[in-house]
């Protein structure tokens, strides 16, 4: 099964303001002036690059809510592949309304389909151990949902959305509380069951420590060498869920895996992806 | 004189949007349960790398909102340089609401660092020219005002702000209207005076075209080679605004500049910018 | 080519602001409290004196949302005249929603069309000059986008919609900034090339300075005598564009026109129109 | 006791969305450009003719969104008189916030000081009769708190607000419920009893009718004649509280309140004022 | 002749802002996990127990906002009774949409069904008295207009729905206007006459002062004993309303309706009805 | 440590939506009308029974927002307790602001005190058992985040905020994908590691398969008989969380609390609690 798509109701108010972003107060005024409303266009969403796809839900949402009379066939779905050349999306109606959607479309389907391609190498890399490649809170201002998105469309797994989805620990959180025990006594006697709690670790002696208080649901390993990461998955021994983070690239995501970590972030999914250049080609 | 800085708001509906998604629907439900309320941090927002500094505005907004009785001092404006361990901002007040605000903060003023900085690598490579650095509409949806401000920050110059601004007429607008002395007539016919109109070009015959007819103000110039540009220019001879565009990087812009266009437009300074490196130490 | 549609995106939100004012909190009482829900009713929307009509976009959407069901017919489209008596458009279905929507869709029609009209009757005082009508920033507050397209439906220019979008140097900016030179040099210096600059003079003197200078796209000639007028517009020579305004009426245009300026601004077109009666007859 | 003020929030929504159209996305570009933003002006709102004063509380709200830091001092409060050359408020502070307001400000304070004026003018005229002068629906869309606020500044009394305020049932609800009698029957079966009921009427019988079968509190005597409305008055004798509407002008106001009814509605009072002369001299 | 329904356009963003709290940032992460997206169901919505039923047009716009693909049939009107096992709703179509959308639709019909039956029941005790029954505004934050629209369904009548909409004198506001004579003089000089005006007493004696002053058009006599209720209709004598309020019950409202009161008000149909108990079977 | 107080920020929409809808269009008439300006009340916000307190935080920024210069002095904070009698706020002003801000403060203070109530009552049956009393998504639209705050106040625990939260797997999701091991593989395979994974039993065979499956980290007892809650807790062995639900009540909880299980879920928490007896005295 894939990933179904989310409501339409969930994406609208986003896409809507990228529209309104984008036509200003007064609309496409070339368009507006140029383009007589009578001319029709058949336009074709191609891939100038081999990608994995993401953003197409929203790039037909936004053909859609600029002009409800467009025609809108999606040929490559998201999470898909497609190659240079291959023709993601029609859209066929009215010049001028394909027109002013076309920035909009492309600004997030090419963001989209970076987001996708980058966790899909990660992904590839990581074939054949059983760590899975997870975002993490280093989105977009204002594109989380869309990102997050990307991540499982590339294969990958989604870390919280939120503040209020998960509890996790940092080192400045376990200094304010007054250290890794107080932390965790804290959790335990005051967070939800539903919650998840992930407590980071930098050294091996505060790893310990947290095996011995109990109470925590997910170690986050940040910044380990790749021996301590091994002597880590060791000491956890199934007991919590590991993830590792820090210097994640494709050319160290392999070995990360292979020392028997669970998870693997990687702000850089989000923060650092290259556009897809698509393109409309009428 | 610098830019100044854009009334406040302008971009407070944009940091609330973005604090809303990243507190989530019950807020920063770690820091609720672990951190004491009296608990007071005095941060400091550093630079982890070389940068142009663009998002102070935008991150001394977000912590006010968060809460407003935290202290906030800049000690680099936007748009100034800063050298990897400068201290950008100072937050003195509640950890509780620094370490709420923290991440969101950060979003914004690593990326907006980006742009300026790479606008600032290419407005370098073209010193000692006349060309000025622009940027396109190819921006992070939602996010348009803030790198339109960060490409200004960086040295840049803004393109159009949207669809309503400015009337940028392409290939696919001459052929919806029935060709370059058509468009430009109607162009002539209906645009308003307040409007500036940019007409693109990618062979010398369809400039001489619309050198003939008359009723642009800047012509674009797309993915021609240093030859035909140096020869566009001339060709224009000073009657309108020239801009250049396709294929522009730090190794590029220094020769394109060298042709003579007045501006040189790159979507890559929004869509392909790298995350400046920023960290909250405490 | 007429001045086609907006997007309906652009204007929706307006409409849905009006009806939910006009319906309050808790809707039409009248119409629930005594009329049955399945009396049906068609309902022409006519003129009661000759105007030049906008506004029937707004109003069909006005109808269509206060129930999609209703049938609505545009009988004389944005920018046409009608004569007293003429059937605009003609609404059929629910007898209850026709009458919870008439004052919203009266309130709009009733008031663009009067800008339309009023438009209309500068535009004809000037036939056979070369003179163009343009409106100001002088718009009704929220009502900006459907008040200048009817100055379009009228006959007339836009000028800018708002301070984003075109750069005009007042009095009070020249002061500030430190003098005509000073002022137009901080333009040439750091106005994106995209972006048109006009400067308001009220002497010759000073249109000399600006013509000195250079920098400026256009110049208003503001509440200047017809000889001056006359003079600046010879002086100017197609330097620049040049405009007119104060003191702007259907007595006056005329005269003004002939001076030979390129536009006339009126701010009474949007402060000081009259609503056209229009009713809505069962 | 004057009418007080009402809660800054109730405006403050409106003058956001005014300052938003005029701020337009990327702010008053023109002062960003030239002025300085360490220049401080003292600049007096003035009025440039005789009027009744409204808008002094949207004004000074309107500076204070656009920069918290500007003085406002109201020297002519909402509801008073004032004469040409009067000074109405002092504004201190950033040339730059109080130019990139003005303009909002004036829009409205000229048009609400102009229903404030049209307002009083029929009052006046009305001196020595018991009739009151009150409006209608028919306001500027998105406008009707503050033009309602403005007939009462100037001396008039409100009609209701929307239509979910108060029943008032008009001739195509009669036809469609029936009839007179149906009509008001309904009315007493379902209307709640914290809600008026009006009825319009425009010839005596059908008053008679309204008056035998009961169930109105307020009855509207549409477009009748002098003779007629005096003749309506008698036969109400104080059962009801009356109301004359149509052809109501500065020239029959008085005759029409010397038939002895309660109270006279204009439409032209919120749909045809003219905006007050007002500027902002620096 | 039934209440008739709403316009869906006022009820939308209130089911909008529910469905949005209740999907949260990421959507029914549940469904989206486990039901493959081809899976359709036919629901019925079900009662648990008797009723008169409220909430279906909510919950129908629910279904169809959160999948406007679903098909929808509702057997039980809002006003309607049904009984336990009784089928009010069906939904077909994607299990997952129907799934999503389940606890919103149910959460507002339990509720709205609660108001109606808890007011039904007071009528039902009423039968037989002219009394009829009212509401407050002791209704839910955010939910006034589903909640009194609740109580007509019941049978009941509906309050002000705010407090712009009629004036309602209590003891406090007697207090700051100096006594019972001065507050009803300054309503009878200022207030619009399409207003209602209800003043509170609890002692014969202050009702006595309120027929002697005059100017109000209802009195609401708060907890009085049924022996000063009746004295008190008696006094009143059919010139204003009598309302009486306090201490309202199953128990208690025959009694109270029987003093030959007009309307009797209860809080609690609002503040503490019971939720019925619907539910959803596959 | 205490609950600390969300950011203002978060609850802040919710309450002006909630004052805007009491305030309606045009604001508290009845203050407007007959209540000067300049009168100044010291109010005390006093329970009228013994409750457990929630709330305060709301009606503090619910008269911040009216009157920001009303002072506002918090006696009783959320989650204590207070008596009959008691003083919970203390506010002092314009006699105007707070009485047009009362019904709003009192509408949420008395409900979310009825449900920290109502939960505190569940907790004190319960202790000397290790259970939990938690909340479920049987919330009032709208107002899940302070009624969940509620719960908290009352010393119990949330269960997930909305559906992107945490998985909970009920009998229609196992229907849907084919059964509790295809769900539980589905969850494994798909679902995010910060998420917690729920699954709903109401059958000891059910438990028995979960259990060999694995995938869950709580289950959901529903509906048992208290023979087979303790039976399903010996099951369960500490391997996973358990909760119970269904027929909770004040008279049954403490036996299901002594049946062993981790938390006791009751939607009649948020959808069937009372409302507290407060009022504001002058």
């Amino acid at each position: 099964m894939n990933h179904p798509a989310l409501p339409d109701m969930i994406l609208e108010p986003l896409i809507r303001s990228a529209l309104m972003e984008d036509l200003g107060a007064s609309g496409d005024i070339t368009t507006l002036t140029v383009v007589p409303p009578d001319v029709t266009y058949s336009a074709k969403l191609n891939a100038r690059e081999d990608a994995v796809v993401s953003g197409m839900q929203v790039a037909a949402l936004t053909f859609g809510m600029i002009d409800p009379s467009l025609e809108v066939i999606t040929r490559v779905a998201d999470g898909q592949s497609c190659s240079k050349g291959d023709t993601l999306m029609e859209i066929t109606g009215s010049a001028a309304s394909i027109l002013s959607g076309e920035r909009v479309a492309l600004n997030f389907a090419g963001r989209l389909s970076g987001v996708a391609t980058a966790t899909a190498a990660l992904v590839r890399e990581t074939e054949g151990t059983h760590a899975r490649i997870t975002c993490t809170r280093k989105t977009t201002p204002g594109l989380r949902i869309v990102e997050k998105q990307a991540v499982l469309h590339g294969g990958g797994y989604n870390h919280r959305f939120s503040l209020s989805d998960a509890i996790l620990i940092k080192d400045n959180h376990i200094a304010a509380a007054g250290g890794v025990q107080a932390v965790l006594e804290a959790t335990k006697a005051r967070a939800s069951h539903m919650m998840k709690v992930e407590i980071e670790v930098d050294r091996l002696d505060q790893l310990a420590e947290v095996l011995e208080v109990g109470g925590a649901d997910v170690v986050l390993l940040d910044n380990m060498t790749l021996e301590n990461l091994t002597e880590a998955v060791a000491m956890v021994s199934g007991q919590l869920i590991t993830e590792a983070s820090g210097n994640v690239t494709r050319n160290t995501v392999k070995a990360i895996a292979e020392t028997g970590v669970d998870y693997i972030s990687s702000g850089a999914l989000t923060h650092s992806y290259r556009t897809i250049d698509l393109g409309l080609d009428f």
